[in-house]
């Protein structure tokens, strides 16, 4: 990740609005999905260019057309002037490491945010959406061509819902929704890591626990920084100061708000939890380390006085009476047996062992 | 509790307003407690169905009607209805791991909270308990059904209490006050626990006890997280911007507003003492290791010049003239026993024993 | 202290108002002491009874109202019923583990806070205070009868100062100015303990040290709690947002507040030199135990060899050339000290010795 | 760099407005660019005195005058006087010792920022780049005479750009853009270094990789003190409080904005990660040795029984039945071989080995 | 420095307005220095008592009166009294324990800063200054009599300088700018000590060292304690609300204000540099004791299973072949060189030599 800005130091010195993807490269076809519908009717189609997409977009429909790629820094660059759209804005669209945050520019509302993808529990990958919400016209852009907003077009097909009678700032609201609510799959994700992490930490501590906990925590880091931002730009959008949210949006608006206000919270409660761990790991590592020492030690101890009498009887003086008694080796053991025991009681008490 | 998440993902992608239990699943009956007051008379009905209740409300009455138990999502949907509450809401009231919250619908006030049960001072549980404020009735949701506003009702039967006098504001302050007063129960096992670890880290310092320091952490921060939300809503309450809350009744909520200063005063300086007794217990351990190293250690140091020498004397040169000396043996024990007595004084005096 | 929540949770679904007395149970008699004064005359009684009190209250003069014990409950409703104060207000007297606030109840203004007593330096112990500022009488509560207030009677019976002449809300800024001078007494008794724990911790670091580190962290949190909030009351009060307090005592309490920014701050800079002892004495004990353990290593270790050489020549090979030797005895000495010598050197040029 | 306030003091006690040159002491010489255009024609000129510069200046164009080097004092004093500007910003000016701020003084805006360079990816270096921001013309100094402008000038070179139509408040914007950019080669700078860092911590941990940390996070630090002051300065400018910014070249200033919001979010977020791999670095280190001195401990230890052995068969009594059995030595052999089994059985159990 | 609250706490209960000089015990002589100025002329005289000052003062001209020491508490009382200055002001003058603050009294401004001095770059000292500042007068008050002031007073004989045609905020202006200058001096005292230590902690890291930072520590938290307020007292000047201070003057007041800025983020840095070098320290000298241990167990791992060896062969038992072979002695020598030699390819190996 901190990789990453290597590709913006390209861009070191050149005029603003220049047009230039940074993010990985990629080389899938870009999609083109127009969703159009009113309250009666709806028409999806998908196009491979841009200019069939401007021969067949319908004035009279609310329209939201959703571009799955911008690597093909082009067909942006079309779209935007189709759009009236400001070079600057573009210029972020293509940059896939922006920070999120929102723009009024009056006609258009211009949002970026960061989808949070979790892979079969095993990594966390993020990705930027760009949202440009007009009048009656939403423009989505994705990195990835992959089914996130799949279950939000399922549900305009169905008649019943209130997507498709509301406006289009209803439609945004229901974008940014799904997005938060891909929060709590990351959520998810980091509390399940860290259940595991605590049950590794209790029954085997190793350096590899600490690796993970290191990796947990940069994740973490990303997660919070991707997140974090989105809470103001929630917060801004419900008090309502764009024309473009009607009164009536501005309750679910609210409602995505509390659930912001919610991950956010359990973000830092997790990042408490994972300093707590940290604690715990490195002194039980510290504990099992000093507690087999200990054992080795008091085993050690025991036995020095022991080798110092055999080295005692082992010496060659001529005169050592205690050589020549008939019990003088019995005695002698039993004299060991007697010191090893009472070093034993007394470790014991000392409660050393 | 980070598991719970797991709930919430059922959540991602679906409309919003639709009502799904979050939650531990339960299959106990749903009671619903209707009590209709004034300060003349009061009137008790529990019911089974939510028709039945429809049927027996009376209009002109101030109106508590307490629903224990939000897992079938059918009677909430219908009390929604007959209340003409919003659907957001009653997603949330179904939704138990919501964070505290207040919203004013102007028609009616909706309330958030967390009570906090504590039992028998062994464990410490969370049950999220949603109170819905109209002009004149209260609805309130309980998780389970126990006997936390039990002693409200007993007030509300005797006539002497003010709380059949007055608004259902009254009664809305009542509840509130009878959650924060719980707050007051679970800072009690809390510093009871901060007693007993104290104690035993002083006594007898064992990783056991780290673990339960790391739970009382873990707990603490549930415990802040669950409380911490509830002070700025009572504030709001407070500052009397609502139309539904007499100036009168205000200031009664104002003495909630000052208790919950002080629980969140206690928390937070309870995690300041947690994280005080972990250094405590973290040096106190590392210290008693230290100890029983130092005095091992000290009882090899002893012994290794001593077995130098029995080695010495045990060595086969033939030419080894103290070997033949009468006194041989005994010189060499008193020169033993006085080096060790220099050694021990030594250490004394460096106060290392 | 974390104890006396174990009396609140006794309150827990009583109605607002119930007066409970929380705190240590006490026996006392209760003390009255009246002072009626005005600039040319004073006069001071003490009663045991309210009544005697109310039958002797003045209503022309000025009127300080001092009650010493708030245990006896009935007491204390009775002075409330007189003096028409709101039965919240009644109930937080009597509990004695308030937050320090103020409340403008229009007709008097409800002040707690907490005096601190130092005694012989030996320890710390705190106080609940209430005052009850009205347009020309005070009520002040305190849980003891100790002589804090002394010093200010005195001042009042001298006809000299300027307490006489002016309204009770000069009084009442004396009240205050005593109990934050006495803060400072909780200071210098914190920092005289702050110099003779670093004093132990470069001449004897012990675990005992540490147990007292920890006893004064927690000290400085209470002290903190204690005085933290009242900071933010007498900002309030300088605001001069109350028309009991006129201008001219305003600056007054405007001095008091410049004592109370003193003390907070000389508060949060003892926090950060206890936390940096701790810091002290951690690596200070972790030093001490490793040059101990140093130092007996390597008496050990240049033993080891030595102890090999004399084990090789205990040996009981038939073909030894060695042993035969005539010089082999003194040579294997020279050798050894040769060796020892070696070590020696080799260790201080290291600087491990 | 905390050298660096050795030269500050030598301005203790002289007059505001004294012109002192503050910075590493230089001695190339002075270079001024002046650079006049509207969008119909260019016209660079360079310079080496003050009074050529005042002599070619044109009045009707636009003008950009770049002085490269602040350490001849007499040479901003002329161009002080020339262009009216107060003497405490030409002290500001020639001290580059400054924190990044901004003043508007109605006639010019006055901008301080701090360019950071980044050489080889080796060091890093800090450079005052002072901007004044008049109707028509813009001065800039800077330390050295480096290229970093140079892209600029090129892009005013060619008529196609934006920046030859609009305002010098557009050239001021492009200045500082190029500077923020500038700070994406920091960040990658410090990212690459924390790569490394954390390599060489799993794989090879030694103190030198301690001292590493300990010089990034001062680098940090540092690059923090130089970029944090810039964030507040842009804000305000992109709150379009002075006249000299067109409402046109906001929008820029605010992207600039968000760029420098990303770049603190970074700093911020490489903080924590580095004090992250401090903990990492520490507890490897720790859990190595610990490894070392656990496997040369449990050696220790089998042998010491053994060795205890040995020297029992060693003793010299005259009476010990097993030294003249036949099988004595390899029973006492098996034997042996059977307590080290033992041993490194039980070790392997208790997961010591 | 704690000790110092001994004095305040002679205070308790005292009135207020009661002049007690807090402070280090002094025997010199006051000195009152007056310097009557106006762009025309100027007069210094030197008085030892008051009555001579107010005979001598002028009227029509700007005067800067000058006390070296407060602790001829009489003096401050008749200086009060002829400016018509408040008790509490003067209370806080001789009191010079104070905290650093502001208060606008309309007709004179009254402000306590700390001077802070380094003698010969090894230790640190604090000195209150209080300054009163009028319409056309200023009356400054020093602890001691030192030659801070001295680099003004020069200024002011020359009749160039702009100090004497301006008005006394001017004057005030160049006291407080004469002080903030100072602090410079602090910072670099401060940041001397830290580059001396950091080289003591690579070089050399004794216990003696850690002392060091931790007094260093304390220091930073003194100079912290008397400079953080005064950011606040500047910045409140800058803005302009007192009619005293001409809104030419306000300019350089705002330059003031940017250096108090720079101070304290220095201070703040240098904070977060010293806390880095305990952390370097403590992990240098643990890296070093576990070198020396670990050196040392790996000589004892090697020499035990020698050991153990010759023990082997120092047995007494009758039938060991070994012992009868001719070339059984050198065999063994070579076994015993083999293991050793194994044993250190091992260890080189495993880096842990």
């Amino acid at each position: 990740m901190p990789g990453r800005y290597k590709q913006i130091t390209k861009k070191v010195g050149l005029p603003p609005g220049t047009l230039l993807h940074i993010g990985s490269t990629r080389s899938e076809k870009v999609k083109i999905r127009m969703l159009c519908y009113s309250s009666e009717h709806w028409n999806e189609k998908e196009f491979d260019k841009v200019d069939e997409l401007l021969e067949n977009k319908s004035i009279t429909d609310k329209c939201w057309i959703h571009i799955s790629g911008v690597h093909v820094v082009s067909m942006i660059e079309k779209i935007g002037a189709a759009f009236h759209i400001h070079s600057l804005v573009l210029e972020d669209i293509v940059n896939t490491n922006q920070r999120p945050k929102m723009e009024d520019n009056k006609e258009y509302l211009y949002i970026i945010v960061k989808m949070i993808h979790c892979y079969d529990n095993k990594n966390i990958d993020f990705e930027q959406v760009s949202l440009i919400v007009g009048s009656n016209y939403i423009l989505s852009f994705q990195e990835n061509d992959n089914d996130t907003f799949e279950k939000i077009r399922e549900r305009m097909k169905s008649t019943t819902g209130k997507i498709r009678s509301k406006g289009v700032d209803y439609l945004a609201y229901a974008l940014l929704d799904c997005i938060v609510d891909n929060y709590y799959v990351a959520l998810e994700y980091l509390g399940d890591k860290i259940e595991v992490l605590e049950n590794k930490i209790i029954v085997h501590p190793q350096p590899k626990v600490l690796k993970e906990i290191h990796t947990l925590k940069n994740e973490m880091l990303f997660v919070r920084k991707a997140v974090w931002p989105l809470r103001e730009i929630i917060n801004v959008l419900s008090r309502g100061d764009s024309v473009l949210f009607t009164k009536d949006t501005l309750i679910y608006i609210r409602d995505v708000y509390d659930h912001m206000i919610q991950v956010i919270d359990s973000i830092e409660m997790y990042r408490d939890m994972v300093t707590g761990m940290l604690d715990l790991y490195l002194s039980n590592v510290s504990f099992k380390t000093n507690e087999v020492m200990k054992v080795l030690t008091i085993i050690a101890t025991i036995f020095i006085p022991l080798t110092f009498i055999v080295g005692l009887y082992g010496m060659n003086f001529k005169y050592m009476p205690e050589l020549e008694w008939k019990w003088g080796y019995p005695a002698i053991l039993i004299i060991m047996a007697f010191i090893s025991g009472c070093m034993i009681v007394y470790f014991r008490r000392k409660k050393w062992m």
